[in-house]
């Protein structure tokens, strides 16, 4: 079976236990394969994580591999039939934690372009890689410090293929060309404590919100638009009272979050929720967390690169989405890159036994060389 | 000043740290003051409660004054500028946990009694007395068995008055002829956990519960009568989630309270929540626990006494009220007693420095025997 090369460099990335932020050798791993090929290697390591930017070529266009070497934890490793960093290869699937998101498509990115860049040596432009190792913890010292450092030296990408598993049913039957953005709400309504037994001495903070919850639950924030579902709200927590069941509580503490689309703007959103608290003469502190704006990559080379090599190499149409949480290409298309996510069936990803088949990463491999000559050739 | 027989006895109650359910010989301290005046003692324990029933006279009409010995926690001794339960008496107030709730009450009735049979040795009727050591506590094993055990052998009480603090800015202003009912609920709303970014795969049962908490908070369940406010709703703890910000959580819980009056029963009180529950669709549990049932003594022989014994001694009107928490009171009056609360002021009750003024400890020793002396003479 591991005849396959993009199989073989799998393995070797998913027997590193690298747990956000440990990277745990895998870059060095992927630098070694890349150097052989002319890139260009820097370490951009920013406090305890580790990232790497590699670039072969020095001129534009620049096309860009994007991806993560680090995975989030296991859990109960006795839940897990194999170890989940020892690969196990069972019934034509490709266990461990890391393999669907994302070291099988990292492995991909580096077979298509060894092949490519043997074929191509004197491609246009440029290729790179940006990998970090802290895509699944706080995201602080990965993507988003890499992409600051090139953006001080004036360095561009153009396109970014960054290698999420968007695939639902089948290889690539989904790319993201987008993504929600995601803003997040404390919100604390102060109330004024007292006994059940006299309501009138006391200012439940329950009673005083739930017009305003109400309000805020079935708001319609707006209609989404052809590449967007419409803007979603959503409570995650709700939480007041002593336990004690004979106390009216002071506060009530609301936790929630929009994942927008670009048909609205954070600041919108806030200013709406504002209105509605205070329309209900809420005595409230709120605060925001923006954890990513939205973006869109349009109909464009890209976006057909992409289309046209799904179709080549799987034989059907891909579908454009947007949906689902957030990524790194946040980061990196605010810089005016194109970005697309395209990566393996993502049914497994952060559970026990997750796994991949094993039978979609030579296509996944073809499909991103595929790409690199529609664009670089 | 302890020339004051009423201010002595308190002392010596106070003196014991009869913390709930510890009664702490405070029973036997009452005991052995109405053996004295042929009071006939019977002791009645239950599990770790001690109660006494003492009844002085076999016939009827049976007058009672019932009371507890037990007090709540002191809190943080350190807060208190005396100790708890060192009586200490500083600018004509006596300071102790039990000094408002209850003990000088149970004083005063001691002395009241006294003074009252060596007048009136041949009085008609029987002078009783229900004192229990579980009022503050879960009062499982207190007045609700007593009465009981006085029900099972048809044992009556005519006229029962109830120590509890009922006076609010001067001794006797208000006494309660009557309590609100207090029923519980645990409602518990079941949803379907999932990602914030895919709530169209889950259930968020925050959202689907809004309306519903909503129309319970605002509902009008009755509009009181001449004894009673508004049956009111109090929502005291809510809670769902998980932490995360980004779970929608499986299930909400929340803890409410109705302190209702005569006008609606329990049981109609469940029907309507469960009413509003089910038109909202929603997949509820409810955990109903009934904790008092209300009462009312409507203006006769024993309200009509209170007020002349009130207006004798203080030489003004008292106010009728049915409003507050509940009190040993709910298990006296379903027997067909009346029962009125006349107790000393409840500004400090339950806190840190509870004291009473020492200058209305006399003057409710003789509102209890004018009582007495309209009722038994
Ligand atoms: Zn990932
Ligand atoms: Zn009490």
């Amino acid at each position: 079976m591991t005849s396959s090369a993009t199989l073989a460099l799998s393995i070797e990335l998913l027997q590193q236990p690298s747990v956000t932020p440990n990277d745990h050798t895998c870059q060095q791993i992927i630098a070694k394969r890349l150097e052989k090929h002319n890139f260009h290697i820097e370490n951009m390591r920013f406090e305890d994580v580790d990232n790497i930017w590699a670039r072969r070529g020095t001129t534009g266009p620049v096309f860009c591999f994007a991806g993560h070497t680090d995975v989030v934890p296991t859990g109960n490793v006795d839940a897990w039939t194999s170890a989940p960093f020892n690969p196990d290869i069972r019934d034509g699937k490709l266990y461990g934690r890391g393999s669907a998101d994302m070291k099988t498509a990292i492995a991909a990115m580096i077979t298509a372009t060894e092949r490519f860049v043997s074929k191509y040596p004197d491609h246009k432009g440029s290729i790179a890689y940006l990998i970090t190792s802290d895509e699944e913890g706080p995201a602080k010292n990965g993507t988003v410090k890499v992409i600051e450092t090139l953006e001080k030296r004036h360095e561009k990408i153009d396109w970014c293929l960054v290698g999420e598993p968007s695939s639902t049913d089948r290889l690539g039957d989904i790319v993201k060309n987008g993504r929600r953005g995601s803003l997040n709400a404390k919100i604390t309504i102060q109330g004024k404590q007292g006994h059940v037994a006299y309501p009138h001495l006391a200012k439940n903070p329950i009673h005083l919100a739930t017009s305003a919850i109400d309000t805020l639950c079935k708001t319609t924030w707006d209609q989404g638009n052809e590449y967007f579902p419409a803007t979603s709200f959503q409570i995650s927590n709700i939480a007041a009272g002593t336990g004690a069941t004979n106390v009216i509580p002071d506060v009530l503490d609301i936790t929630c979050n929009f994942r927008y689309c670009t048909e609205v703007t954070a600041d919108e959103l806030k200013a709406r929720v504002v209105d509605i608290l205070n329309a209900n003469q809420l005595d409230y502190h709120i605060e925001w967390n923006l954890s990513g704006q939205p973006f869109i990559t349009p109909v464009g080379d890209l976006v057909k690169a992409t289309q046209h090599a799904i179709q080549k190499v799987c034989g059907y149409k891909t579908t454009l989405s947007t949906s689902g949480g957030t990524s790194d290409g946040r980061f990196i298309a605010p810089t005016g890159a194109q970005v697309i996510e395209l990566g393996v069936l993502n049914a497994t990803i952060h559970q026990v036994n997750e796994h991949v088949n094993i039978a979609d990463l030579e296509p996944l491999s073809a499909i991103y060389e595929e790409m690199l000559v529609q664009l670089l050739t």
